[in-house]
Order: structure tokens, then C-alpha cells, then sequence
């Protein structure tokens, strides 16, 4: 099997998300990084390109660069797909940019910095047909496939609530004013649109929706500044409502002091409740009602095709963010290969061969704009409209 | 020294918190159960009164008969307290009338039916000069001391942050309408007052007012009842804003499907998190902000005093629920051994010898009337007023 | 019904286990403490008394004179049992002269100092017709009677390895030499008869053969003794082998710095493995091979009656170390409201109602004694033998 | 930095730790596999090759071919290093021809078949100058690397007690029966040379003196073949004792129905005790006498540069096995990049650059022998000799 040619814009050294991109593409064998445009700053960029060992050829200073020069070369060397793991404000233009000359995208979330954005770039690639992933990691997740499984099968029954946290603590402090650069651009409205409700609250609502399979229609918002002097918000709370009938609360907060990243869904129906945090990412536990509680746990034999194919270990050696992360890139990579025309198959989410969006990208979107409405209004409930 | 002479107002056969009153009486020693109105049914009544082992005249038909004939009794023989153990719309008539005689009371919460009856019973309260003790079970937990200390003594810093939750299942499914007596009165609005708000979301109101030593002063909430025909709400989720600055949420549902009783609390400050749950009673855990996490144990000595005047065993050695509500009747029963002008004294909290009284009960009916009115609302936020 | 009289040896002001046998037994409202010989120290002996309200009449200066002057009282009045909380040197002694009155005897584990001191007990046991309870606290726990359950069902198959193990680390320094009363008489060869291997290895022992339903039938030990100049071991490993062909491993430390009473077993059979630990008391994990791990919780309706019948509480409402302790008086109590023509039932283990009785003590003593003289042999195997 | 060239011995498809070795080999771009001799079965080889988008020229009927050929490749070509991934019988004719022509070597656990053949390679290792990796998987998690460095800088204080476990259930049935491939190799004496003891057993032993820093000297075995027919021990569990004075006990069981693979290290001083176990791999737990247990989290800004150059990711976005073995074969390639004259820096270990290398395949084997040697023999210890 040949490997997909990927290039990269963004990701120069002291970039958090694109060593993460880079490792998730490196695991299991299906991509070739090939040229990259890692940074606006040309030394940082040929830096960052030979401790990668590409050739300097293929280390371009900006991604209008990287585009002209890749359409260029002949089929067996140039790049077929892009990662994009810039700051938010620089999402759009390059997915837009590399569609348009048929490069295929693999973004970092959120889609883009403003709901219009996200919806130029999904009317972009219809027109030029070319595929987008959307890296919401803990879609990636073998038990959150297993979660979606057992809740598409009818295990809990009919779903009732719906609660969904992410709490962080690293923005206690101000760190954007002591030369943190990934807070720098976190806590900057110009480069991340929103705070903790884009970086990590889409996070959180990708998941309730990805694993209940209903849709967030309308939410009631409290949005804080904790830290003084912060730009953005750096902490969210929420009441929801979702179209198929479930209530629930979401929480994200990036100033509960001591969390690390601890992500955590419960979804709660008829006949039993699910748990899946992120702290105990290979285990789900399927508390029944009146039964004692089942601990599912990635790898067992016993768990549904769309987990066990996003596995790649047995159980009890533990798979991380890397692999759930690598599970997006290679399900892309499947999709990647497929003939166009047999794409269509609706076994891939069965299979677990899906992966985030551009639908998902506009829904993000649309839920921070929503968040942030709600958080201005006196009204209680906020309509999430596309 | 002295045990208190105990009388029972409800408590028979069936019921399921009077045995948990009488037991947690009994294991310090403090208390005498002498006397008890334990039913409306007089054979249910003496059934109870003898499987307790009572002499056949102190058993009463009624509590009316009770505090007139008990009162009649020599000193030495006569009730001192009672503990009211009826639902909730049979706290204030008995609660009046003992205080009316002299005796002191014990109360299930919530205190009354409505805040009306709660003020009722505070005003008699005063003119009697008798003492009222509520058991908000949680706030007798020796790690729950620890942790309202740990925030008093400015470990986390500046409080931030406060979330809440009380998931229950029981019930999950129309319980009362199949003869479940627990359930029957929990869901009727005669005399239970408010559902899930009621019975646990007072709990979890009290515990986060208790350790974060802030005050819920508005709140946004939605409140559901769930289950098809059901008379009260059985969900309930509002965002909090607290008088010191801090926001959060609350949740308590009975229709968890497959949750227990996993009260669980989480309070950011500047420095670092709290975290308790039900669960893991005997457990503290102090999350600080770049730190290692410490692991808090009841028992240890390293605790405050407050933590461990309210300890009877060494780490390890698990105390439980009876334990936490016994913490509550020896602290009640320590105020009752003191002689009145002695009282106010002011280290009873930092020695751990507090107990919900009075206010706590009149807070309890006004949350649960706040939350009524703004889940009738369309506001967003509506006040706590007393 | 009535309640059982009681007296106690032993117990005095300071000791430990004292006052959990006087809470155990109160809390469910089967004994009443009538009667002590608390303390050697006359005056230590009637402040004990006082503090537990007892008259002073009912206040001995040694259990001697409480035995005789108790046999002299009128039916009413008369102790009927007796709860010996003495070191283990001061078992054998009071349980024999009790049961001579025709008292029944609870006492703490040990059984006594020697094997032959137990098997005098066993003899005077026989001959009066009293009846005996050793407080193996461990197997008073709900979740303990449901792993016995699912044993002897088959739930697990043919039981293959058992572990066990029960780390401290309160003797990690040399506490008998800084005025502790607990350490000083635990180490001491002359009071207990045996360090770690008696104090807490006999407990280990004891839960694996109560659990498993084998006995272990030869084991190689290695006995430690690691803070220097202590008299007795602190620290016990012994490879096992049981009489169904099952193979283990015990290990008992009190050196194990920074432990608690983390008393764990694990127990495997051909189709799954069972683990509890005391830290999560409620909690007992099924782990069948192949499919998700089941959690048992205490409390629960599926649960057996052998376990049921041990709880007093709804699930997620914690029972401890004192509910557990109480189950074991609660039996016995049971046992001794039996008229004695109707005791053989065979159904009290089915139903939860055993209790650790003469042959447990007599095990215990046997194992002690071979994990002594393994310590000191250089063949590898030494049997058990009574 | 160029990328080390990496040939792989075994590997074929169906084989489970190839791919394992490939995925920790890509994940930070540090190797790029090149080559490979990966089954006996030409069609299997090739196949695999193809899938992995191998030149079919870099594929090669046997390994012998393949050195031979390599070796004759010019520089900027030839592969240099070899990772060896066949069962144990097939470790050291590979790694001595490999070395022979100056390939570096990265071979699976335990080194060889016998402590003969390991002193062979370490022989050759000399001869040659080549060097050679291990993989112990656990020493390569950032957590264990802590562990180490707390117990050498004292934490501790001086080590006691040392109890390691790995229990497994996979080989509860005799799936060697049923055409399991992994089964088949690993209870066959011929290929495996033990069961438990080398397959597992060697990693509980290698984690215990890894983290130690003692070195068992005597050990007390039981071995075990608990399935009928089977040709290995598939049950092992040793009492131990170490050459500075700690005491410990070990087990290894791959018949514990139920268990993953959830090796779990305890290590006791005088001032505390560490804990680790698999399944929370991220964790490390520090339980200080008489303090509150801290609980250290991989990622995280406070741990030592041993475990910091050893985690990709911050604190809460978990990291696994992959990583974990990742973690040796970027320590190995840095040791590779590092000029031989510039290798004998004291500090690798300091900074976690370390890997196990020839001296812990020689232990290994040592360990096997010994426990095969104890378990035959009527004494009870038996010493690990060299």
C-alpha cells in the first residue's frame, strides 16, 4: 500500500498540536510527511523541516508556496493531503486554498473562526470534491465508538440526559502575559475566536452528539472571565436541550485549578447509564439499572467491530491520546483510498471508519456562536441554528 | 454521663430513614430511643415499639399523645428530644408542637414543606429557646469537615469555581405506581413538596454552601419530570451564581438509570481543586495546581480537628453513612449536654461539632422555591431570597 | 424482642478494639451493655463505666468477680454473653471462666496465645453448650458473604489461585518505644504470642479460606522482623498450597510504610477471578474471562441473600468497618435467640447468618503456628495441622 | 537528523509485537524501516513487506539473506540496525550474525532461550562494538522512570519490601490447542524455553530491580502448569530476597481468569511506599507515612527529567504501551546518534535516555534458570547466579 504524501502548514517548533498531528500520521504507517510550511518565520521553518529530515526542497515559508509549488510535481511526489494545525484564524484560508487546487484537508478543530467561515469552506469543498477530516480527538477513541454502539443498539434505551464536561486547569493563572505562546493565542479573540467555549466546550459538545447521537437545539449559557485581564472566556457552563428529547448540562472550564484534561460523558436512558472519562480512556463503564455495572475495556474480543477496529492492542496494554488521535488520520486514510465512487458505504460508522467533519465543523461553530449569544442574553434558551 | 432520652416521631415498620435515626442514635451512645409515635396505624405502631424492644407505654398512637404525656412524666423518665422522621409535608406540625412542650428536635430535611412552614418553625423556635438539629447527612462526613477547612484556612485560594451533582436512578421507571412506599410520597406533591429538587438537590445545595462557605444568591434551572405521569419534577440541573463570586452548577436527577447515591462535590479556587464524592467517602482529594495531587484520608492525623473529632476509626478502616448521620446526633447531643449559657461558643465549627440547624433548613425551602419559580421562568436568572 | 445483655473484659479507656465491639453491638439494638471489667486499674475501670452510663454496681475490678457476682443476679438483670477485648494473652483465660458461668463468649481474633490454648477453649465450649463468635471482622462484610456466593455457585469454576494480602504501615517505626499502648502489647512475644502473622496475617488467612471454601493445607513463609530491636515479626509472605488444589500467595506487613488496612483478596477460577479490597468495601469486581468485568455493589437487589441480608443500607450508601463488626455480633445474636434444639440449621450460611466461631479460631492458631515454623525451617513446605 | 535505518527479523502478519516494534520504531521519527526478513513462509514475507510499501527487493526469504545483502548495500542505503521479534528460540542466532556484520540490535524479551546463549551475544556484543536493546517494555514508561528516581533521591529512605505482580488470564484455556499462533510459541519448551516465568515473569522481576536499584539475590519458587497438557509453567509466584536487604514476594500468572495485563510494582521504605500499576499507566502513587498520598501525574511540570524527556504529551492526555516502547527505541536511537567515543556519559540514566541492554538480558535468564532450579528443589532458597 502506498503512503498518502502529506504536507503540513503550521506545526514549527514549540507548536503543541503539530508534533501530535505528526506522530497520529506517523503510527500506523499510512502517511508520508513530505513537505511542510511550518512557520511564517523562514529560519524557524527550515529548522523545523530538517530536524524532520525532509529535504529542504520540500520546506516552503508560507502554505500559498507549499500549494503552487506541490500542484506543480509529478503524481508519484507530490503532496495529496494537508494537515492544517494553525491557530483558528488560520484555518480557513489554507483549507480553502488547498481544496482549490484538489489537496485534500485534515484540520484541527475548531473548523474555522467564525460560523460563516466554516460554512465557505464546506461550500468549497463540494464544489471541488475534495475530503476534509476534522481532528476532534475523542471521537477517535475506541470506547467512545463502543459508547455510540451501545447507545445506536438500544442498550440504555431511549436517552434521557446527557452530561459532558471538560475540565482544565492550566489558564488558572495569566499565563498569555508571561510569554506562554500557546495561551498567547488561546486568550487572543482575533486569532481563537472564543476561549474555553471553542478550545475545549466544542470538544465536549462534538462528543455528547457523536455518542447519543442527538443534536444540541438549545442551550442556556454562563460565560465567565475569570482570570482578570483575560481577552476571551475562560470558563462555560450550560444547559442544553437536544432534539430527541435528552436534557443535560455541559461544563468547560479552563480555570478549575488542579484538572488536567479530564474530558468525561455520561449519557443516561430508560435502562442504564454510560461513563467514559478521559483519565480512564480504555475503559467504559455500562452502569445498569438494577444489574451490576459492566466495565467494557478496549481491545476485548467482546466489544462491537466499530471498536475493535480502532484497536491495536489487547486489553490491558494501554492505547492514548496518540492512538485515538492516529484512529482519526487512519480512517481518512482508508477513505483516502477508496475509489471515489464506491465511498457511499454506509457501513463505515459501523465499521468505525468515521471520522469528524465539515458537519461537525459547522455544528462547532454554530454551538460557540450560540454560546456566546446565550451568554449576552437575559432569555433563558438560545436556539443552535446553522 | 447522661444518654439523651430519645423519642421518635414516624420511624415504623417500612419506613426507611427512621431506622437510620434510631441506628445512628444508638452507636455513640449519646441517645436512649425511650419513646415513639412510629405510625398513624396503632398496630404498625406497637409492632415497631416492641420488635425495639419499648415498654408498651411508651409507645403512642399519636405524637399529640406523645409530647402531652411524655411532658407529664417525672424528670427522670421523660422524653428530651424527639426525631421527626415523617415525609416532609409532617415536619412542622410535630416540630411546633414539641418545641411548644420543651422538647428539642431532630428533623429530617427538607425542613418543611414550604418556606412558610420553615419560618414557622424558626419562630417558635426563639420564643422556646429549644434547639433544632437537620440532617443533611453529607455535612456530617469527617472529610467534608476537612475539606470546608481546607477552603477556610485558604488552601485553594480565592473560590472559583463550585459544581454539584446528586445522580440517582431509583427511579428510573413509575416506581409509585407500583406500591414502592418510598417512592410514593417522594413523588406526591402533598407531601413531599418538590421532587428530585426536594429530597437531594437540597443535599447538594447545602454541601456546596457548606464547604465553599458561599452562598447560592441566583440561579437558572431547568427542572424535568422525566418519567411519563410522574406528579413531580425527578431532574433538575440550574447554574449557580454564589455572594462570593463564584458560579457552578447543580445537578440531581432520580432518573440516573443505574447511579446510586453518588453525591459528589468539586470546588476550584485560585490554587487548586477539591474533590469529594459519595462514593469514596473516607476521601479527599486535593488537587493543586502544578503540584501532586494529595490523597486526603479520614483518619489520619494529619486532619484537622474538625475532620477528626468527627473520626472513630483509623485510616483504612471504612465509616460510612450510619457514621456521617451519627456525627450529626453527637454534635446535637454535645450541644444538648452543654449548659445554655455556655453555647455560643464559637469553636464548635472549628472543632467539628456543628450541625445543620435552623438556617440551613430555611435556606434548603428557598432554594427549592427558587428553583420552582425559574423553571416557570423565562429569565434567566432568578434570586434566593429569604 | 429483648435485648441481650452484655459485659465486656477489657476495653478500657484508650484501647481500640473495645470501643468498636461496644458500637457494633449497639448498633442494631441487640445487645445492651450491662456490665464491665474494663480495665486491670480499678480506677480506669470505673471511669469507663461511668462515661458508658453504667451503674456503678455493674463496674468490676476483674472479670472474676463480674463472673461471679453477674451468675449470682435474677434472670432479669443477668449478663448472658460477654465480649473479651483483652490482649491476646488475656483471651483463653476470661473465655474459659465465662463459658464455665454458662456465658456465652464473643472474642477478638486471635483466639488465644497457643494452639493448645485454643484447643482448651474448644474443649469448655463443648462441655457447657455456650456458644462462641471470633471477630474476623473481614468476613462480616456484605461483599465478603456475596464473593463466598459466587464460589460456591460456580460462578468462577473450579478455584485455581487465591491471593490474599493485608499491608500496614503504622509499625514502620518503632512505636513500642514511644509510649503507644497498641504497639507496645502487639509486640510484645508475652502478650501476643506473634507479630504481623497473628495480628493481621491470621485475618488474611482467614478471609481466603472463608471465600475460597479451601484450606490451606501447606505453606512456606517467610517471617521478617525489619525494625530493629522489635521482639516479634512485622512483615509475613508464605507461598500456599490448599486442600482443594488451589495455590496462593499471603503477604502481611506492618512495615508496609504508607499503607493503611488495605486487606485485598483475589480469588480465580477456571472461567473468571473475584476481587475485593477493603479500601472500596462495597465494591466487589467479578472479572469473568472474555467478557466485561462485572461490579457488585452492596446494597444491591441482585445480590444474594447472604449478602443482602448483612446490609442496612440502599447501594451508594456507604457501610463500614463498624457495620461489618456488627454483622458478626448480629448473627450471634441471631444464633443466641435460636432455641437451642433448632440450631443445626444448615441454612444460616445460605442466609448470611454465620459467623466465625471455635473452628476459625483453632485454624488461626494452627496457621500461626506453621507459618513460625516454616519461618525457621530451610525445607520449603510445611503443613498446617490441628 | 536522518532517519536509522531499521531492518526487522519476524514480524509477519498475524505475528502480535512486529507491529508493535514498527508502530514505537514511526511514532517519533526516529527509525524508517527499510528492510526485512519477516516470516520463514516467503508468500508471508512478501505479503507483509508489501503492505508495509517495502521495495520488494528490501524483502527477504531469511534474515541470513538479508544481513549478507544489506551489508553489501553502500551507506546512504544499508540498513543499521535490526530489530528482532521472533520467538525466544530464534533471538540469538539473529542478534550474533547481526552484530557479526555491524548491525546494531533491538531484540524482544527475554534475550535467548537460555542464560548460555544470552553470554554468547553479550560475548559477541563485546567483540563487536555493536549495541543492543531490550525491550522491557515497563522501564519505558515515564512513571516508572519517576518511580526510580524518588527511591534514588531518597523519598523512600532505605528500601524494605518490594512485592511485584503481573497476572494475566489469556492463557486460562488451553488455547494451544485451538490453533492460537501466540499460544502455541509461548507453551512450547522448545520455542519459548519457559511459560510465566520468561514470558512475564521476566518483566515483573526486570521492573522490581529496575526500580529498586537492588538486585534479587535468592528466590523460593512455585511453579505451576495449572491447564492439563499444558508443557510450560503457566503460574509462578517466588518469595524474594534482594542484595541490599529488601524482602519481596513476585508473581506471574497468565492463568489469573479475568486479569489484562496489569503488572503492578510496590516498593516499601522506611518513609513511604510507591505504587504503580499498568492499567493506570500515567500514574504514580506516593503514599508518605503519615502524609497525605501524592499522586504524581506523567506530563507534568514537576517530575524529574528522567520521566519528563520520557512523555510527549502534558498531563491528562493519556499515553500508553506504544509510547511506552517508543520510549526505548528513542533512547536507542540517541545512544545510536551519540558518537562512540562520546557514549559513556553517566547521565543518561538521569536524563531517562537508558534502555535495557545486555546486562538485563543476562539477569533475565539468570531468573529463569533460578526459578526453574527453586521450584524443583525441596530448599527453600536458591540463588540467582550469573
Amino acid at each position: 500500500m502506498n503512503k498518502i504524501k502529506l504536507g503540513m502548514v503550521g506545526g514549527g517548533h514549540g507548536s503543541f498540536i503539530g508534533a501530535v498531528h505528526r506522530k497520529a500520521a506517523a503510527l500506523d504507517g499510512y502517511y508520508q510527511l513530505t513537505c511542510g510550511a511550518f512557520s511564517s518565520r523562514p529560519s524557524i521553518a527550515r529548522e523545523t523541516g530538517a530536524a524532520l529530515g525532509l529535504a529542504q526542497a520540500r520546506v516552503y515559508d508560507s502554505y500559498t508556496d507549499m500549494f503552487r509549488q506541490e500542484s506543480a510535481r509529478p503524481d508519484a511526489e507530490r503532496m495529496q493531503a494537508v494537515a492544517i494545525v494553525t491557530p483558528n484564524h488560520l484555518h480557513a484560508a489554507p483549507a480553502i486554498a488547498a481544496m482549490k487546487k484538489g489537496f485534500h484537508v485534515i484540520v484541527d478543530k475548531p473548523l474555522a473562526l467564525t460560523l460563516d467561515e466554516a460554512k465557505k469552506i464546506c461550500q468549497v469543498m463540494h464544489e471541488t470534491g475534495c475530503e476534509l477530516a476534522l481532528t476532534h480527538t475523542y471521537a477517535g477513541y475506541p470506547m467512545i465508538k463502543e459508547a455510540r454502539h451501545l447507545v445506536q443498539t438500544g442498550k440504555l434505551g431511549r436517552i434521557r440526559k446527557i452530561q459532558v464536561e471538560y475540565p482544565q486547569g492550566w489558564l488558572s493563572s495569566p499565563l498569555e502575559n508571561e510569554g506562554n505562546r500557546q495561551a498567547s493565542w488561546r486568550t487572543d479573540p482575533a486569532c481563537a475566536g472564543a476561549g474555553a467555549t471553542g478550545d475545549i466546550g466544542t470538544h465536549a459538545a462534538h462528543l455528547a452528539e457523536y455518542v447519543s447521537g442527538q443534536l444540541i437545539s438549545e442551550l442556556c449559557a454562563d460565560l465567565n472571565t475569570v482570570v482578570s485581564g483575560r481577552r476571551v472566556d475562560d470558563d462555560a457552563a450550560a444547559l442544553l436541550r437536544f432534539d430527541g428529547g435528552a436534557s443535560g448540562a455541559l461544563i468547560a472550564s479552563q480555570v478549575a485549578a488542579g484538572e488536567e484534561n479530564n474530558i468525561r460523558l455520561r449519557v443516561y436512558g430508560e435502562l442504564g447509564g454510560l461513563e467514559w472519562c478521559h483519565r480512564n480512556a480504555d475503559t467504559l463503564l455500562l452502569n445498569l439499572h438494577d444489574q451490576p455495572a459492566r466495565i467494557y475495556r478496549r481491545g476485548s474480543a467482546y466489544l462491537s467491530p466499530a471498536a475493535l477496529n480502532n484497536c491495536r492492542l489487547p486489553p490491558g496494554h494501554p492505547e492514548g491520546f496518540i492512538e485515538a488521535f492516529a484512529n482519526i488520520y487512519s480512517s481518512f486514510a482508508r477513505r483516502l483510498h477508496t475509489p471515489a465512487t464506491e465511498r457511499l458505504s454506509s457501513d463505515a460508522c459501523a465499521l468505525g471508519y468515521d471520522y469528524p467533519s465539515i458537519n461537525e465543523g459547522l455544528r462547532g461553530m454554530a454551538f460557540i456562536e450560540a454560546m456566546q449569544a446565550s451568554a449576552k442574553s437575559t432569555q433563558k434558551w438560545t436556539a443552535i441554528t446553522l
